[in-house]
């Protein structure tokens, strides 16, 4: 019997492959799929269930690619918006036998509509659950967005409530196996532990800690969660079936020559915020390759052409899975050499970085064409800002950008520098060009003042 | 935060790399030890902690050599046999801090006097302990074994009994991270699952049922298990502190005439039981590399100088890795290539295999001087025999097969043929000459009659 | 600049990645080709050409997928049959940049008549090539087979003599580069060595040291060849194009009811001969996984539906990649485990071994009812065979076995007992019952008679 | 037969394990020396001899580690300065067999005076060598340096003028295999295409073109060449012999804390040059994790204590691994996260880059208290200078930065402004603040005055 986990760097997506007596259930895939078979096939199991926990917003689901490649089945919870296309609709109580495993599915609304959670019973020790796949209902730490439905929040935070309650029944002992872990976007005050159990949250977990139903509703319905315009893209792939993943995750190498001519709605300069800042070409917007999880469904839209530009070839493999991951899959290639550019003559660009000295100097001096613009989420702000600065949510700059003066001078912050220059380097390639970051952002105005 | 299991196969042995704040701890690591640096440093971890459940009986404790590689401190309960020469003794009790963890340290002696379970909390979310490391006291499905002081077999089931409850008091919710898994030499009750809790364990696992003391102790001291004589080495080495294992895993190749001239003290061929069976050099015993963690301990002794035959180079660096780990360390070379070797003109032997019906007619005819040979446990013996047959368990037939008589003819039957194959080649290396193997064995009897 | 050479195990296939520039060929891709794709990305390499030596007969060739995949253009020589589908005819002497290399074409038919090699020059230092793709036209230490076009074998060897004559011309300087290494099935002469130059073949090359066209027409119309029938099948595959290979090349795993049940043409055991011999399931036929490539396209026909047997899953997947690359593609799953088969109550066949003295005191009884078979090749058998012994080629049996009677007894022998085997395994599955196999066989016959 | 390549990048030194007949040799292994072992044996072979081509200047030899690691004999060239103490000396014509390959000593003094190539002949295939390892003697497309017996330095060259020779008696056909390749400090006119023959060196390699032997003594004493300190430190341990390198070769992490209170000699910041000179640690130096083999045993003394600074965990692996293979040892450990760093309030440094324009702008400026600092070397500055600006080669910035004044600005340049951050950084850890770099450099220049 196996019970792996097998977790997606960047989004935090925890998908689960267990098996028993020669058959294997796959729990919330992901697009590229190949690990599964590989790892199933690898310990002698033949993979005959899928269970989606509920239409992932924020990946491809790699449910039906999965049945394709191996005849599996595919089970989804109840959806009112419509069949999932490529699914099996699972009702409460339904029962799925993987060799000694049962699985039994408990119908979760809240999170969405159609979310599941499946609890794990062993035959030959059948005194309740073992454990239990929550999805995004519960998480270490944590509980399920339910912004989903703006004209419905209360509906699906009172039905969030009630399907915690119905995971808690299944006693102390069951182990719980969410969809995420710590750095999703999918919840924000998830536990960094993997690891716990429903007891252990029924203690220790803050929004399990509220026995009332109308105080879990206000705390639910208060929270502040953005969403990126790329989700849609998703739901739709979701509910339909998207395809395949690319079989090589590697973008195409390009030359300079290539890279300048190869007509891309976006370059991307995936290296790390600091050399980005140091020099970069001009037009190119900086995505450091471990943000793109996050952030690229902000910056780019569905279909873009794509060119990267990175320090390695791996580096560019590596934003590719990425990318791929949540379907924006149209990379012409990738360019490895900013140096190199920069020495065949190309021009190119900088940010400066400046430090809590001279963010506090400009402060005191208050000139009218300077702002301390911070690009921190809501929730962020909301526990500490800076006085006289100004706020817009990183990932909302690609639309409210349209708001500032590229005649003036800005100076981006966020909590350490990571995300300013993310914006910084937006509005670099939107041609402002009075731009610096405060390197150490809030960590460091804290550190300076506390 | 990270809590990863490193499984050993062959011996179902469990270690574990749990870190936090960038720092680690290990329980119970294997003597090949790099694994555990590589991993805690790959994941920005210092290792500063290794925690030993207890003195382990069937591996070589790799505590000392990764304290060495690391500067790790190692915790060991009280012994009272004197002191494990590389550890600091904790107490019940004794806290220690990994990042935001805590772990805590349960005196739980049974299974041996100086045996400590680690509990597991998150100095974030502290009510109760998250997890327990719970070494070789409770097991899926299973608790550890009490037959290592037959003097005092009686306290010591008692004294297990009591460390079960006080694991158990930890609460239903506290995950549960054995030492060993299903195939363990440790245990033959255990799960094939490797995950569960405190909670699941109450409520399931049979030795837990018994709430009796008295019943559990005349439970515990009527199990039958046996002892390889590796163990008194095991012991002996985890006291005082074992040396590294080699960096490369892999015997010295051989020819054929380096082979023949190296003098070793055994040759072990680790080819699968049916390929041995159809052909062997003479003298070679067969120890399939999946059956050498848990026999090789009763066919090798401590010192002895080994060479080995497989059928391709992977098979070599298997089964050195499998010998190393209990110290079986003195490898002279590998030789890949059996029917090469008779088409160089070496003389071969073979062990026929036949079915339920010749075994049938020979038990019918009864005739003196032919015996059906079992080589199966006590355990299995007794839950089911072919009338007429004896037994001798294949682990005890290196000192047992003295009673046997090489003018007579024996046909070796187990649970599959496997264990019955290993046992007639310990016989045909040792001058029996009229022998065969029952193919399917009691598997194959029991399907004939039922 | 980069040269690899990536190497097919079993057929000896050799393919390269040649790259400089930023840009990258191929010649002569297999069918699972992404690996040339994941090489070249990782090291900056866009693949622009794909040059085909020939139109290959022993595997599919991977051009028009790996062409698919990266929009590189396939180049092949000029083919009377008709156009080879997804490529460009490239003539003698056009010139392909790839950064600063330009590969030259050279049209040298023998082998067929489509057949060209490709030196490789450096613009940065020109003065004659610094190596050459030689295909199957010049192997180190033997050149191409010439017994493709029966009826103009003459015509095929004498072009062949002007073709090495040509390649020759390039100068001692150049390295070969040639599609196969010792152990094809495209030559039997071939070094162990592969690393070669056109001045050391002119010295060494037994072949080359034919200074005479007439006498070396005459040794090569006389050589011995065999062709699998599934030559035909790639010859074909090779003008279209083939498809794909599947994205996992592990089979799908099975129970021993799904194999009794999946109604497969054949059940091939690729466990390794011994392990066949001592047990295997009735009806299933021996072809242990190194010699799938050499023998499964004599014994399996195209399309024939195929279930798996082996030793472990590792063994399962390399079977199914050695299939897969010669469009043996319709794998309906694979079972390990025959000593748990015979343990679930399945009966089970075997095949004894005999040695050189039982052979010897069967061939002095001559009884009529027994043949001593080899099946050992043509050039085999006239260097030296046993008298009174019968010949039948190991990959002619599939059809010859009808020349056979059930009702006889036979030995089967090759040059060790490897090939006997997969020959006395096919008869088993036929209905002989009364088979074995001399161990060592002509090897052991040799030393004993020495 | 195998011959495989070994190749350590950022040294460009490439070593060989050459195998027949169970047997192997290693030539030229590096430090880091597991890797031969795992080859050999996976291959079947047993490492039977060790050559070393001479006492090498710019790694540690793994040759004594590799004899203790498999009781392989180390064979060296007769060496005037005393014995390689862990070797046997072979002398011109010695005769080394390799299962069916013959290694042939051939005495080549000139790179060093114990220097031997050591030419490949098949015993099967025996007219001729078919290969021969050329050391640091002949390259692809140059020859060794002279320069490291400055008192006799005609002498030596006149010495490899008469090595070269015997090296092309060897005959066109014979394949070379340098120690050697495009990158290496050992050379700078190398191919980058790494694959050539005697023959075509003769035709092609410049330094073959000069027939005449005056003629080639004077172009050799005429070349430029530097010898980083640490050169005198390999030249002993490689006469004495070096140790082990450590088994794991990734550094310990550190936390931001243990880095500051660590009392390193030297902080190392291996990020890449652009991420470092937009922010980093004040008193940290920028060694580029690539640009390590060739300019850390310019900026680190034997023995110094260091930590290093990276992007990620891989990147200090690297490092280390560099650093490992040239005995800088003592790494105390290695931090993750600058942008963080500043985030918790640690002051951060930073140096601007600067384009053409500004630096144009400034020379005309012709201020008395700037300079524009060229840190290439003798031969690029020789090509190509910027008017106005002053050298000093990065190498010997150690040490003549003292000719420096702190109060003046500085701008660095290089080729591209790689080595010019290098330099920067050096000057920033030193006390300068007044620095710039010149990102682009000499190829920036140069693209816009063409």
């Amino acid at each position: 019997m196996i019970l792996e986990k097998i977790k997606t760097p960047g989004l935090s997506h925890l998908s689960y492959l267990i098996g028993s007596g020669g058959q294997a259930a796959v729990i919330d895939p992901r697009r590229d799929c190949d690990i599964y078979v590989e790892k199933a096939r690898s310990e002698g199991l033949r993979i005959t269930h899928i269970f989606e926990t509920h239409r992932n917003e924020d990946l491809v689901s790699g449910a039906p690619i999965l049945a394709a490649m191996t005849g599996a089945e595919v089970l989804h919870g109840p959806n009112a918006d419509g069949d999932v296309v490529y699914a099996r609709t699972t009702h409460d109580g339904d029962s799925h036998k993987i060799g000694q495993l049962e699985i039994r599915t408990l119908e979760t609304p809240g999170h969405t509509f159609d979310h599941c959670a499946y609890a794990i019973f062993d035959s030959e020790y059948p005194d309740k659950a073992v454990g239990v796949f929550t999805g995004d209902a519960l998480f270490v730490g944590d509980v399920g967005r339910t912004d989903f439905y703006p004209d419905r929040k209360r509906e699906v935070a009172s039905l969030l409530y009630d399907s915690l309650r119905k995971i808690c029944d299944l006693g102390d002992q069951a182990i719980i196996y969410p969809a995420h872990g710590a750095g999703s976007v999918c919840g924000s005050g998830m536990a960094e532990r993997e690891f716990s159990t429903v007891g252990h949250e029924r203690r220790n977990n803050p929004l399990l800690q509220i026995a009332d139903r109308e105080a879990f509703i206000e705390r639910k319905v208060n929270e502040n969660h953005y969403q990126p315009p790329y989700f849609r893209l998703m739901e739709h792939l979701n509910l339909v079936g998207g395809e395949s993943a690319p079989r090589v995750l590697k973008p195409q190498p390009m030359s300079l020559g290539e890279l300048s001519s190869c007509d891309a709605d976006k370059v991307i300069d995936v290296r790390e915020p600091l050399a980005y800042a140091a020099g970069h070409l001009p037009g190119s917007i900086n995505l450091p390759v471990g943000m793109i999880p996050a952030f690229a469904g902000w910056f780019v839209a569905e279909g873009e052409k794509l060119a990267l530009v990175a320090s390695s070839h791996d580096q560019l493999s590596s934003s590719m899975e990425h990318l791929v991951r949540i379907a924006l899959d149209n990379i012409v290639g990738g360019y490895v050499g900013v140096v190199p550019a920069a020495a065949s003559g190309k021009s190119m660009r900088s940010i400066p970085m400046i430090g809590t000295e001279e963010v506090e100097r400009r402060l005191q001096e208050k000139s009218g064409d300077w702002t301390l613009l911070d690009v921190r989420d809501a929730d962020e702000r909301q526990a500490q800002a800076i006085e006289g600065s100004r706020h817009i949510y990183v990932g909302e700059l690609h639309e409210k950008w349209k708001d500032l003066d590229p005649g003036q001078r800005y100076t981006l912050m966020c909590a350490s520098g990571m995300r300013a220059t993310v914006a910084a380097g937006w509005l670099d390639a939107h041609g402002f060009d009075q731009l610096d970051v405060y390197l150490g952002s809030m960590g460091a105005w804290k550190a300076a003042h506390s």
